[in-house]
């Protein structure tokens, strides 16, 4: 046990507890960074089960504020839209937002290694290979088994950065009214790989993010800064087209060669990766509170989300920057300080999670339907006309400063009005001629 | 370790333990009950925390089908309807359905002690003071501490019928893509007692579920045999009237007088009760999947619900009545009798999990709108007419073979009706010549 003077626990090295790191030392704490596994910066290996990551204005604004931005961009490939794959072959780019929005593909283990050398630069300590066994809130002491042995540490604040699966949660599950759960899509993920062309070039355009929809399934790719792409093949575990159907190399690529032969043909390694690559599962987890005696939940470990919106760490970091301007508003950290956290991002991390898990049938399923596809082009005009009394949901969520909560009212108010111009008969071809200062008048 | 030969572990010597305890062994098999407490019936002491039970329909039926029904209805007081004491202290009585229907009153300590006796007399064998600390589904195994020991029993089936804080749903926990949630609603409830009135009768008209509604919390009082009654008032946790407001003598005693004056004549030891009874809460726990190998959870543990609509023992007895049927049907007790049960069982549980939910805003605030009572009037009317065609909500899930899931389908489909039918100008007085032929044609 030490001096818990000042001193910051944090459980979870990862992409917000890094973060979360940097603020805290720039605030002059005595940061304490616990990580159940060893150090990332050793050895570079990657998993084979990272969604690449997309990050946009939320993740970009808080990272500008602990100053790197520059660097972290400079990791980025812009993608200003999405290109959607039929099955036919054909490609058909869908600018995500205006002339200059994008959002930025960077591999996360890039990026974790980027914030662990910034907060230990800025004092942070970390000590991997710490298993948190067990946090005692009421005591402000967590548990590690580190080389066999139990130690404790005490802070005056601890935080539970540490994911999905949260030690520091698990300690609240004892509490008595902890709201919580936990939901899995039944849809499972696996990683796969496009390597540089033979001439060492992208196999396919970098500035967008790929989808194949296939209705119940779908691909997408990322690019990376090596020219190569991350893939991610998003398909039921069970079922007719399913993780469950595909167990012989045969089947893997006879169904790549069905529904997405123009990706196949870029994916030298898909039937090692197929058998290596684990396939993972997809939580959401929502609790409250996020707070107890002085312990915070943050990040996935308050939230975590399915990726279909490219939210995941946005919202993470968003945490990270809301934390710190509460603790600026207040003249430190404090008990006040987490209760008001929790108050401002509870409804916030519901709907973004929300809408993530909605996203998911637009990406695999809506992007080539005719209507939708109009009414993006529609109110694309809108927004253009009246950028401010008209803002696309997406655009809303990716590159605003609108709290999620307000993104998803505005987003249902516009949604309803949507409804109703698409119902108008011969809408197909009578939205370029349509009246947008009506629709304008019909959101007050 | 012992032979698991036909053997089956059962956790929990509850209510629903041990109703599914006396079905398991007229089947043939070798019970084994395991229960972290002491054994009930040598202690007959009550906890003060228990809402008095309503048996209805279900439970009765699964209860029947064992031979205990004759005994236990002995034991009950029928409830033909409600009660409800409005703030003017007027008393108004509302029937639950037709002339015979009824749910009755039963100690949930007398209820568990009969039904012990009765599983125990048929074979079962109880373990008492045997805590579960762990599972091993995939070895059929259970580990428990007794008398400071630790061992271990296996089984060809484990069951979980160990409540809302299932020991084996922890393990089921760590299993990959289990579904979870537990919801704790902002209310909570605490136990008080009504004695038999000096001369020793009852204090209140025995044969009503008496309700003191009062929009945001409610008082409700249960008739029991010995002529008393079981009171319990629901209550916010926080806020301006709440748990947290009532702290001293005084405090309880001017919310009682103002809110339930004429209750609290009949309630010599309200204080008493007050200060020595604990404050629970009220949790909803859904879960999927309810197999994990060959391990099922049961009742309280697949589904607790809130007690607002009287069903959480009586799902938990239809589970036991479903399961038996199972059995029967498919030849014995195998995992797919086990699967077969969670497919019929999860749509039946969700459904009255969501219908318990709506009922405390039915209770606590609906019963004494105008509106509302003019509905039931109106529903009595039509279901008299056309019993079959229109079942009001109410008598589908207490009085009705239908399914949770019906149930809940149809009084949708019904409430769509009313909403139309009472929103009629006048029809505060029209609804007694309304044409009801009409209102039945609708329902096609």
């Amino acid at each position: 046990m030490n001096s818990s003077e000042n001193k910051i626990i944090i459980l979870g090295a990862g992409l917000v507890g890094s973060l979360l790191a940097l603020f805290l030392v720039k605030r002059g704490y005595n940061v304490h960074v616990f990580e159940k596994r060893t150090d990332l910066r050793l050895d570079k290996k990657e998993e084979g089960r990272s969604i690449n990551l997309a990050l946009s204005r939320r993740g970009l604004k808080a990272l500008e504020k602990v100053g790197l931005m520059p660097k972290v961009i400079s990791h980025c490939i812009p993608m200003p839209g999405r290109m959607v794959h039929t099955i036919d072959e054909k490609e058909d780019f869908q600018p995500y937002g205006k002339t200059g929005q994008q959002i930025n593909s960077i591999a996360r283990l890039e990026l974790n290694c980027l914030l662990m050398d910034a907060a230990e630069q800025a004092g942070v300590f970390f000590h991997f290979e710490h298993f948190c066994g067990k946090v005692e809130t009421e005591k402000n002491e967590a548990y590690f088994t580190h080389q066999g042995k139990t130690l404790s540490h005490q802070a005056s604040f601890i935080f539970g950065a540490d994911g999905a699966f949260s030690a520091l949660r698990k300690a609240y599950m004892r509490a008595p009214r902890f709201n919580f759960s936990q939901q899995y899509i039944s849809s499972g993920y696996k990683e796969l790989s496009m390597p540089p062309t033979p001439k060492g070039e992208f196999a396919l355009d970098p500035n967008a993010l790929h989808i194949w929809p296939r209705q119940e399934f779908m691909l997408i790719a990322l690019p990376n800064v090596d020219k190569s792409f991350t893939c991610t093949l998003f398909l039921p575990f069970e079922g007719k087209i399913s993780f469950d159907s595909l167990q012989t190399d045969k089947e893997v690529n006879s169904f790549f060669e069905e529904h997405f032969s123009d990706a196949k043909q870029h994916m030298p390694n898909l039937l090692a990766d197929f058998k290596n690559h684990p396939t993972s599962s997809l939580i959401t987890v929502k609790c409250f509170p996020y707070v107890q005696n002085h312990s915070l939940l943050i990040g996935d470990a308050a939230h975590a989300i399915v990726p279909f919106y490219g939210q995941g760490m946005n919202a993470g970091f968003e945490d990270c920057f809301v934390l710190d301007r509460l603790i600026e508003e207040n003249c430190g950290l404090s008990k006040k300080v987490l209760h008001a956290f929790q108050e401002e991002r509870k409804v916030d991390a519901d709907a973004i999670s929300d809408l993530a898990l909605y996203n998911f049938i637009e990406m695999r399923d809506k992007v080539t339907d005719p209507l939708f596809i109009l009414q993006k082009k529609l109110e694309q005009r809108l927004h253009k006309e009246y950028p401010k009394q008209w803002i696309p949901l997406y655009t809303l969520v990716t590159f605003s400063d609108y709290r999620y909560s307000e993104a998803l009212a505005i987003a249902k108010k516009q949604q309803a009005i949507m409804d109703e111009v698409l119902n108008i008969p011969g809408i197909e071809t009578a939205w370029k001629s349509i009246d947008l200062k009506e629709i304008i008048a019909a959101l007050d």
